[in-house]
């Protein structure tokens, strides 16, 4: 830090993304992105807009919100576009936290919520997973805190059902309660449905992972107008033309192609359930994971061995060092030739260290 | 806002961006966008990062870095990018304004400064221009605050030479100095050659203007390394990602035909010239402005009434309801059928209302 920093931001440990190496040698499993190129309408249209680029975004973004709308059944005025769903939920923690109403969430979750409460200056509390990683509802009835939820969590994959969301709403009628769904469409549930019975739910969502725009830093809110409202305030606080003419452009393409995005999701649905049953075979243990990756770890390898003896041959997956998940990694499901490069991959590991 | 918005930002008033109609009758003079469409180079570079967008950006935009520092004989770790020269703003007020160090600014000057101010609940200070609208380098000699300071100003295009900007870094070796260079390229005298002898000055500047992406969302701070990891330790607190792959690949693109932004720049200061003598014939006063826009009153019309005359006319121009400049409109500089559009339109103008 310069002598110039702020104290005020003394604390503030910054994200770590997962490592993008530059040369493209790996078999890239560690950020969860789509092994799927964009859908080549998506592609078409950013194509397109680039050669309108001397002209700012429509800063009301209307045309995409409405492309949303119509997607998830709820009104333009419901709907935040943002720079990756990061910003949404940056813009939440501003708006929905402060001193008198502190945020909570899992201590293991996504990473980046404990950093915007820091930077944002609010108070946090990191609420225990059970013993095998499931969020226990209970914990979340009535704790009169802005609460943020991933579902499925990550690095987990593991799932809330709706039943249990609406639950943890109910309960906390004057909290704000962020979903975020950034993995929803390999297997979870949606809470979108239920943003015209609560008014207290903000659901947020992305086109990096089942959309393949992981490079187009496109996400989203779903919330009652009144919440995106406030969302909006901080958006035109910030950064009013937030999302770029190409990416603005491509994610209506890519709406407008559902059937593309479906039969990828479907291929990484069975690659996962294809790559679990031989992973298990080979010994490793996992969690029920309803997302794009698989979160295992051998009984007899450390998770840290693991990492580096995959690295070493090729392979990058995610090791977060820390308890209680040193001994696992967070591996994302590509297409079926990558799976059989992992599984022939580790059960040379496998064979190497037992 | 609703009954969940909190309290500590209840005095946030947001920027308001010009208008963007979503339908093109317009001449549109109204946000300083290039009346030119990108660099080929730059469109081909964005169409072919669209056909990868799976893939996240790399956090480092090394490659970027290494094109704009060769660009401006600077490291690449002096340099950052930013969704937009806004986010390197916002970054500063974060990373070098708080209590104790308050920011300050020109009244008359960007309108994102007192908002990102307000929204960083950081002290400031807007400091009267003189009546020509001149800034008064006077002001700024060892204020002990964060300066803030456009240069070109806007909306009145005014310069401060070089050597000002050097007394203004000389004075104040304890606070950070930002010049914000988001005209420089249409007559200002850019301080990034300042950067190695004075470590409290950044410098920030923008692909939006000169170079044709306003629509891509494309900004850059350029100082020493040490602020500029300061900047990055927000940048990665809040958005690793900010710049998604298609911007970056246009931003190369741009970079490597500087032929083209200069010959586009050499057309709009001789735009420039040519509207203002003929807008001058008509009765028109304005600032020497070296900006892409101009900033122009007529003794006996006010500011609004021209607005919206033009308005009614299919021409769009930025009007600023405030004093002391609401007898002005700032009209950005555009092809030269554009200008005698303007021209004609302003002249029948002048002679119904005078």
């Amino acid at each position: 830090m310069s002598r110039f920093f702020s104290k005020s931001h003394a604390a503030l440990t910054p994200y770590t993304p997962g490592e993008q190496p530059r040369n493209m040698k790996y078999i890239k499993l560690n950020t969860n992105e789509s092994p799927f190129p964009p859908s080549p309408l998506a592609v078409r249209m950013a194509s397109e807009a680039a050669k309108r680029l001397q002209l700012y975004p429509d800063p009301t973004l209307l045309e995409l919100r409405e492309a949303l709308a119509a997607r998830y059944g709820v009104l333009p005025d419901e709907v935040i576009l943002a720079n990756g769903s990061d910003e949404v939920l940056y813009f939440a923690f501003m708006a929905f936290c402060d001193d008198a109403h502190p945020a909570a969430f899992p201590d293991i979750t996504y990473g980046f919520y404990s950093v915007f409460a820091t930077l944002c200056r609010v108070p946090f509390r990191e609420i225990p997973l059970r013993e095998d990683f499931t969020v226990d509802p209970a914990d979340y009835i009535g704790t009169g805190d802005t609460l943020f939820l991933a579902n499925p969590n990550a690095p987990t994959g593991l799932t809330l059902s709706l039943r249990q969301i609406e639950e943890i709403l109910r309960s906390n009628p004057d909290r704000v309660v962020v979903v975020d769904e950034a993995y929803v469409d390999f297997g979870g549930e949606s809470a979108v449905s239920l943003i015209h019975r609560y008014d207290n739910l903000l659901v947020t969502g992305t086109f990096s992972k089942s959309r393949s725009m992981a490079g187009a830093r496109l996400g989203f809110g779903i919330a009652s107008s009144e919440l995106i409202r406030d969302l909006d305030t901080l958006r035109y606080s910030t950064n009013p033309y937030n999302v770029n003419r190409m990416s603005a452009a491509a994610g209506l393409g890519v709406l407008a192609d559902e059937a593309y995005t479906h039969k990828n999701c479907q291929t990484v649905i069975e690659n996962r359930a294809y790559t679990a049953k031989r992973l298990a075979e080979l010994g490793f243990l996992m969690t029920d994971s309803r997302a794009n990756f698989l979160f295992v770890k051998h009984p007899d390898i450390a998770g840290k061995t693991v990492y580096t003896a995959l690295k070493e041959r090729g392979i990058l997956v995610r090791h977060f060092d820390r308890d209680p998940i040193r001994d696992y990694n967070r591996i994302t499901v590509g297409t079926r030739e990558e799976m059989d490069a992992l599984i022939n991959t580790l059960s040379e590991i496998v064979r190497e260290q037992t």
